[in-house]
């Protein structure tokens, strides 16, 4: 990847040289392909062209394309289009055109004509019906033939209301597409969809009018200039950061984004979105992409877009406990004014959300990314802070520091997108880190005396911003007409963020926010802090904010449900809670049996219910005696112990890898010997009973973890079982009506032999067969899970309230 | 545990209230043992009664034992005893009576009462030969009968040159003790010993008259009140500190021991010693143990003893890079000038040092400890402050912090042990944190205005001051009186702190140590950063500080010397270099194998050379391509894996443990099947084989490591072996002519298919066979490691000075 100079800048002079130059650096720089792709005619339609929107930005953007092209010997027109009448239309566009404004180094005069210019390359359409748009494309093809040149692509900005998308994408299609050899580009704005069905839903419908190369869907944010300049940061300054840029030196990356207006008068869209999907979703989401990823090695758009999907495919799942979520107070009433909501209505929509993302990849593991937004905050400032690990011991007293010498002053990387105290964009890199290089258009930046950031003087870093500030939408424009795909969001980005948000949105749903009364007011109500995998706010709800109603529904509000199923013990609650109980019962059993018997035998299923489990084990409980833990497997698939689909694969991923248990104490059922399958002559079920007799005093495990099955199935004893339903093996092979058939399982014998089992049992899916279970006495031929009875043991069972309540 | 509170203070008005409280409190309270063995007489000798520490502290020390202690009713008496004539000893003791100062609160006339009863509790004796030791019990032994008392104990002080040690511990053994159910204590001042050996042959000179439980070694940091604050803080606190006291919470210790002044006066004494044996192996460490023991469940002596010595067990050892050391840049002259050494002497003695310890137990694992103290900088002050890890994210902006609430201010707990800005010992817990309980005889304190320590404001804390300044000694006297032993430091205390220390002391021995110009003009020259297990300053040596010639020696002045050894090649470098080298070698054929293959299969001997490059290669090589490499045996011993003597243990401890090695990539040899241990009708050989065979292409690992042993055996492959020298066999069973002696190995010709050989001889014991076997043919029947010559692969050398210069 290289600097992103533009080419106009190289060799100005002298022409011959300059060829000379770009030729030679179309090897390495951006947008060699794309320059060749705009010798010839580009014509720029924005549709809306006399929305907000395009009045406040977009022409702007698009005239100062015009600026940065024209000198460039490009030919570009562009045309407004809306379903405005002409004559209305042009006077709109007309008062716009006038109050375009030249960057500050233009001379008035020169501006004028620049705008004059801008106009005649300019025209207004009315584009309502099929026609017109044929009309347009039949006008377009007229000026580039009068001009002479052949036309290389088209650009539709979609400035218009969600619900015209599919209709004007249809019209562009049918009938405004370039000819062979030109390209199409749509630019879209959002909301794209409010969760991963709505977004798979919209994206399949533009995807039946466009290919994916030709969509440009606009996150502004990455159009700001301190977010467009992390990746050429990290870039420019790779040796520095190559060392630093990972999870042995990252303490945490914030990722911030604060507001000080309320959303009164936009209720009406908030209401539907809240700042998660408004703010975090997208924003916020791709700052941290920018920030984790790969730096490819080479500055292509595919590159850099396939590095950011990486970092989507090793983003650690949302849990509820992920998430702190707070609504300043006055929002509610605001909602029921502006939607005519009845008094008793109280809003569940987050106007403040924490948030803690895991990056599971060898770079950040480990490293908390925590995103924060929210409104009627404090104050009005958005930055990325990338904090490093504090590991200097300084000989000296506090007072003798410096700032650019000591490295016990905070060492951080600070790419400020914009408001806040220092009110611009900027970089900043504490001295004590290294000096980076200067952005190509960027200045040393000073800021009014005293001012503090981060915590120190301005004077402890390097301090950069833009020469000149630039508009999210004037960069954006140009990355467009640069064909610069990676600067926009592309399908396969955007439905692996709503992937990733939406399980969390879910949990929130019927959950009420933390009411802040706003401002400087909020005091520390909104401070959160991080332990683990969970956020939780740091100082407790005082009880002057009465909660809403909704509120009483908070999952931890809840007993535990405890009461009986087929005769045992019954713990259930909600999924989160219930694991988390499960996790600590086990813990408790492992901590007493090590105590009095210095070891713990435990004995675990696979499946998907487990994973939370192990996940819990591994990052909740720190005291878990692992050392002394012996484990072994309920059951296993006859696969090989590295498949996917194998049991232990789950264990090792989700469990050994984050806690210490000894090699020799790891106990994988026998699948796989002599490079064969469950092979009958491997004897592979009375080795593993062998192992279990020699290890285990009485073949008694300590606890045995089960699931049951929406047949009644547990272990991997299914009905009408020939073999482990009751003799004397120990171990069986068996077979599954579900692939891969062949499976190794305890047998029941064994497992009741157990001190204590537990059968965990979650989902909607699981209602009916607990429903029946509850009802049926000990047949275990046709239903295995009731022959579960401890000879001695305990049993208690673990459902969570769709498995047991439906 | 429980408070320290002094009994005296409990019920003073109501005698028979306190005798129920004193006996209710017995069951938790310190020292009630202890009580009931003064009810008799004690007597106090002061050997050395005359010389400085004794003038200075200890008689200081003893008056105010009497005046704690006389009120409590029972019978003390005071002996001075040294080598000097009666007259003059005696004149030089009234000197001192008269200099003894009363507490604060205790009028004039009522100070001169108490000197004149202390005074006439008071004896001198000169104590030179047997006979005067004879006497001196007799005259004891009259004053008990004469008070109609028995006799409780008697309480030797040794406050003279260590070389007088012996015949006075030898002339007490013989002539002074006192009689059958009365106890003797001796106390001992330091230096205890330079190094293990010299401390383990004083002890054992000390064993021989005395009894552990009679000894008394002073570390007289262990009466600072803040250092004796340390437990009965966490004690009362408990609740508190229970969840935060560990590595999940604390980001780091630093204990810290700063001086101003330099060592002129006293080089003789210093340049012996040097700042670790002066400060560090005996005070600083001293308090680590403190901070990081498990607190015992009840307060006695032999429990905190017990708990001391667990920490030493769990002390990660040091190497060189634990440390920095730096020479104030006066201190050589000052040593040529008192020592009278010729010009051209250069010292190598540090004045200052950093040091990074790891405690590596559940409680403690990755926690820096980090321990620093030296002459001649820029501020007296001494503390151990306990950093938090800082996991809260503040909503608000940094000027709406306060400093009760926010959690994003530091958090940190500092017991201040005296000087500094705060100028007195005191306990500092940070608001945001928990308000401590008040220790007894504590009050709040309170600073000078606009006082910051440790990064906020005075105000940020509670801070706690004792309500009465107490010496040192005073404390100790005390605690030796009521024979709370756990105040000093036992043998086994001793030894262990050496045999921690030791091992660095030696390897610095020979190394300059950085030159600083002392005071504030250090700058940020001592400054030091840890990575991982390692230490290095922060900024590197400016060029005008000109080190002496004795600093070329750093080995990383040296370049690795690279030449031949029989033909192939040979790397050759101090030890910590050598394995440095070689692990990063490894690395790089790892990430080649990975990039090609997809895989790297490394096959490991066993041993104590190789544990120095597990740990290498689990703590410094982040980019190892772990999930992706194979590890195979080179050889084991037929013990069950989880034998202390298996290789295979080695493997798990050093490395295992802490790299995320898959399981099925681990490829133990299987000496223990079917609960017997390399049986020949378990195939155990052939199952390897068929297992490399299946998974190694070509079975030709990547990477074998081999040692060397002194016999010239390689892997499990001794001189004369039957198998494995040659033949088809891959992996075969062997005899060792050591214990155990049944083995298994890979064969010679399944070694000399790997694609690369490495060899590591390290330790001045293989510089004889290293020798030889420079000079034999492939003689692999005499000398296995002859037979070494990979087929087509390459062959290198690793060996550390000693093993290859002898």
């Amino acid at each position: 990847m290289a600097i992103h100079t533009p080419v106009s800048e190289v060799g100005g002079r002298h022409p011959g040289l300059r060829n000379m130059l770009t030729a030679a650096m179309c090897v390495a720089l951006l947008g060699c392909l794309q320059a060749q792709e705009l010798r010839g005619h580009v014509s720029v339609v924005l549709l809306g062209a006399t929305g907000d929107l395009a009045k406040k930005y977009l022409w702007q953007g698009l005239f100062q394309l015009h600026l940065d092209e024209a000198g460039e010997g490009r030919s570009v027109s562009f045309h407004g289009a809306a379903l405005t009448d002409p004559k209305q239309g042009q006077e709109v566009l007309a008062k716009v055109f006038e109050s375009l404004s030249c960057p500050k180094d233009v001379a008035p005069g020169r501006c004028a004509a620049l705008k004059d210019q801008f106009q005649r390359l300019s025209q207004y359409h009315q584009l309502k019906t099929v026609e017109d748009y044929l009309s347009l494309s039949r006008d377009i093809e007229a000026l580039v033939q009068h001009e002479g040149l052949r036309e290389a692509g088209r650009i539709f900005y979609f400035s218009v209301p969600p619900f015209a998308y599919a209709d004007i994408a249809r019209s562009i299609n049918s009938s405004c597409r370039p000819g062979p050899g030109a390209w199409l580009r749509v630019v879209l704005e959002k909301p794209f969809g409010h969760d991963s069905l709505s977004a798979q839903q919209l994206a399949a419908e533009l995807g039946s009018f466009f290919q994916e190369e030709e969509m440009y869907r606009v996150d502004h944010y990455l159009g700001k200039q301190a977010v467009a300049q992390i990746l050429p940061f990290r870039d420019q300054n790779r040796k520095a950061l190559d060392g630093l840029w990972n999870r042995h030196h990252v303490e945490r990356v914030e990722i911030v984004l604060k507001e000080t207006v309320d959303a009164e008068g936009r209720t009406s869209f908030y209401e539907k979105y809240g700042v998660i999907r408004d703010v975090l979703q997208n924003h916020l989401t791709e700052i941290l992409t920018l920030v984790a990823m790969e730096l490819p090695h080479v500055n292509s758009s595919a590159a850099v877009l396939q590095r950011k999907l990486q970092v989507f495919q090793a983003l650690r799942g949302l849990r509820r406990a992920s998430a702190v979520v707070g609504q300043y107070q006055a929002y509610s009433a605001q909602v029921r004014r502006e939607l005519h909501k009845p008094d008793a209505f109280r809003s569940l929509t987050p106007t403040f959300a924490g948030i803690l993302v895991h990056v599971d990849n060898l770079r950040w593991e480990g490293v908390p990314f925590v995103l924060m937004s929210g409104k009627a905050l404090d104050e009005r400032v958005g930055y990325v802070r990338v904090l490093f690990k504090n590991r200097a011991c300084c000989a000296q007293s506090e007072q003798h520091w410096l700032g650019e010498q000591s490295r016990c002053l905070p060492r951080q990387v600070i790419f400020h997108i914009g408001h806040g105290e220092l009110g611009s964009p900027a970089l900043l890199v504490s001295r004590n880190l290294f000096r980076p290089a200067l952005p190509s258009g960027w200045q040393e930046a000073e800021g009014p005396p005293g001012l503090r950031l981060f915590g120190g003087p301005l004077s402890d870093y390097y301090a950069y911003r833009p020469v000149r500030e630039q508009d999210a939408y004037s960069l954006l424009v140009s990355r467009i007409f640069h064909g610069r795909r990676d600067s926009f969001i592309t399908t396969e980005n955007l439905l692996a963020s709503w992937a990733f948000w939406t399980p969390l949105l879910d949990s929130l749903a019927h959950e009420a926010p933390r009411p802040y009364p706003g401002g400087a007011e909020n005091g520390h109500l909104l401070d959160f802090e991080f332990s683990g995998n969970q956020l939780a706010f740091s100082v407790p709800q005082p009880e002057q904010l009465v909660p809403g109603p909704a509120s009483a529904l908070t999952p931890s509000d809840f007993q535990l449900l405890r009461t009986k199923y087929r005769d045992s013990p019954l713990v259930t609650a909600w999924p989160e809670e219930l694991i988390e109980k499960l996790a600590s019962d086990i813990e408790a059993a492992a901590v007493k049996a090590v105590r009095h018997f210095g070891r713990f035998h435990l004995a675990l299923s696979g499946g998907s219910s487990p994973v939370a489990l192990f996940q819990e084990l591994a990052t909740g409980h720190y005291s878990f005696p692992w050392a002394h833990t012996h484990l072994w497997l309920v059951d296993e698939r006859c696969v090989p112990l590295w498949d996917p689909e194998s049991n232990f694969q789950g264990l090792q991923t989700h469990l050994l890898q984050h806690v210490r248990v000894p090699y020799y104490n790891i106990h994988p059922m026998p699948v796989h010997q002599h490079q064969r399958l469950c092979a009958e002559e491997d004897r592979g079920a009375q080795v593993y009973a062998e192992e279990i007799s020699a290890l285990v005093t009485n073949s008694s495990f300590d606890l045995v973890l089960l699931g049951m099955g929406t047949d009644g199935h547990t272990a991997s004893l299914f009905p009408q079982s020939p073999t482990g339903l009751d003799g004397k093996q120990l171990v069986v092979l068996t077979e599954s009506p579900a692939r891969p058939h062949h499976r190794m399982s305890l047998s029941l014998p064994l497992i009741n032999r157990a001190r204590k089992v537990a059968v965990l049992v979650m989902g909607r899916m699981k209602r009916e067969i607990t429903l029946l279970v509850s009802r049926v006495g000990h047949e275990p031929k046709k239903w295995p899970i009731s022959g579960v009875l401890p000879d001695s043991g305990q049993l208690v069972w673990y459902m969570d309230y769709e498995a047991f309540l439906g």
